[in-house]
């Protein structure tokens, strides 16, 4: 049984139409949705507005790995909780920011970089190349598929050079984007995966669905691997 | 099920009367040994004296994970047993030299190098810390471990870049060595792991069983993950 | 100074009509051309018909960078060369194969892997981008360059995973590709550069000149850097 | 000429005789001597109690690289000085922190981890190998070089995988560590290097001396380097 927490800020679902009426629910619940194939996922889920009773130390500390979409409320996250996120990837929780999640502040402090980049809304069509087929996340995945409507993200994405580059997207305009990226920091591991702007119903496609259940398997780090030890040391 | 062959030399412990009292079946038995305790694992055995029954097509095609152990005999492996090798590790086969390993046919032209290093047999003690252990290999391995005596393998390690250093052994004697590393090439994941001197009892430990049954389920690449495609292409 | 020898296979120049018009004196003297506006090269030509006097031990042994444009005969170029060359490279020779030199001898044997990637010949722009401009080999190349019309290279490119992905391209018929990236081999740097189909007149342009003289200097090892010692190994 | 600042903590020198003794003018000055060999540096000091007038903006601007010497006061640098010299990282200042500087706050911050590490002082020796004589950091130093005596660094280090690991160290008390490692953020380029307790003379060794010429080289962008854009982006 992997726990997964998907986190949603959950703001535009609720102020615009076009999102209403693609995600209902919400984009977590279409997240869960995708996941919820696999039975070996207990899915939990959590938004900004309750997130102090759905990212609580409890919830957290059972977690095993969390994903993150956000956008316009970063900021709005307190930073109590994102401190409390950044230390249980370092003990061993995964964490998989997705589109605009780029922005978090988690995976901002994770990644101490701006993690800025290119961005454009015009309806380019992306074309997402998988580039690195022996990697987990990219099982199943064909060696292209495309998204006919996506917001435009594009190079310089501002990072640390990724451990592995698994997919990258050609944007109809002209445009590149390492759309699919791992990390590892402390014991927990990181993908970032770029498709999914609010607009467009890219959490109801099976390819990314077995793109988000293919990293949840990957970014999971059973408890009883080994934690290790910091700091003074006598031993010799 | 994971189809793992186990490659030996098995020559040493055929001459040499210490290594035979260690290893009286051969290393690849011990290999063996240290693997059945993991039910996932269908072994199957070969060694240099009947290379062209037990490293045939047949055997390769189904072949998931294998294990190399060699050292004096390098030059006696076929050619062309080298190439069905790599080209079975481009495919997804997953590939683990162990020790003198480093200089096989196969492990060098996969990586394009010489792979030398410096060596000595002076009795030193080897300590191996594990300095990755988000890495699933290093699931279970204490933070480090001691080996009584091992072979004094020293850097320079002439190899690519690892992706992954999962172990880096302290030799008392005063080098340091780069003893557990990961690369991929192709689907082919492939995992070097530095211990196994024939005259010593190394694989007869147990942490050593953990690091090699996890290397084992870390290189697997299961067939179902997508094939790709190479070559002129039309499609646009 | 630095010593560069360029070498060209140098044979559509003298069988096509439309790439004897874009490379009259052939493709390495215009990669030499772009070349010589920077004093500091010594440039030296060698071609497939005077390989044997132009790609000597002497001339490899005094050469620091070498340049390799070669696409249909790649298989005349004599296997004790390959070796020279790569033997060179390991102690400290620059290596740049452009463009279909990624399927030359010495890049595939020095990358252990097939270096094949998809193609087609259909008039694809590609717009290059600049992902890396922290690389000496992307000072002065702005954040992306458009290549009118180019042989159409796509991932996947089978090959070791990159040291540095400093350009990636987008070709208009929706392919991606790694088009510059760097590797070291023992003491030699080396750097591929996927522009430079021989029907279009891309070695004048002015930003391949400035990213083919960074690399030429980045590629660079002076003799005086340190010689380490290999293999047996008495001291401690 | 490449503009170096060079910052200590200049605590331990006006507190401890030993130190003192040692470094009579501070850690700053003996690590400037050991630059002033080369007339291409400029070099300027700044120290925790003068750090309002000796990192301004203005002189964080005309910075070309920062060496940074912390060890018991990182409390006390302030969190503004700490954002303006990330800022000045990213856009292409190069950074090297040395021994105790893995816990500066900057650094931290562009590693987004806790770099925290094992310790001990018993007088180990390290034996420190070059393992990458490929990288211009290495450049004339030998395949080894002993510091009789230094304060034990251990791993498990918690850092992100460096790009380069160009120095391993042996410690006499059994532990190994990455001493001399490379990443970059942004526009600017990093060099970690472990070597330089207070307490011994460290930072008059010629060895010592060639890396840190060398890596101030390595580190250095020049402004001419082509900035790139970031952020919204209408241009297709």
């Amino acid at each position: 049984m992997i726990n997964v927490t998907i986190y949603n800020e959950f703001y535009h679902e609720k102020v615009n139409e076009k999102v209403a009426s693609i995600y209902p629910n919400g984009i977590h619940k279409a997240i869960g949705e995708l996941l919820s194939v696999d039975p070996e996922f207990n899915i939990r889920y959590a938004t900004l507005d309750d997130i102090s009773e759905t990212l609580t130390d409890e919830i957290l500390d059972t977690t095993d790995v969390l994903f993150w979409w956000g956008h316009v409320r970063h900021h709005l996250v307190p930073d109590e909780i994102v401190e409390k996120v950044c230390q249980r990837v370092y003990d061993g929780m995964g964490f998989i920011p997705v589109h605009s999640g780029h922005f978090s502040k988690p995976f901002k402090k994770l990644m101490g970089m701006s993690c800025n980049l290119k961005w454009r809304e015009t309806e380019d069509k992306e074309r997402i190349w998988s580039i690195e087929p022996y990697h987990p996340i990219a099982y199943g995945v064909p060696e292209y598929f495309d998204i006919p409507h996506e917001e435009t993200y594009g190079e310089r994405f501002d990072i640390p050079t990724p451990e592995d580059v698994i997919f990258i997207g050609n944007f109809s305009g002209g445009e590149v984007f390492r759309s699919g990226i791992t990390y590892h920091r402390g014991l927990g591991k990181i993908f970032y995966f770029q498709p999914g702007h609010e607009t467009y119903p890219i959490y109801h496609m099976p390819v990314v669905g077995t793109i988000l259940r293919n990293a949840a398997h990957w970014c999971y780090t059973p408890k009883t691997a080994t934690p290790y030890t910091l700091g003074f040391w006598e031993k010799r």
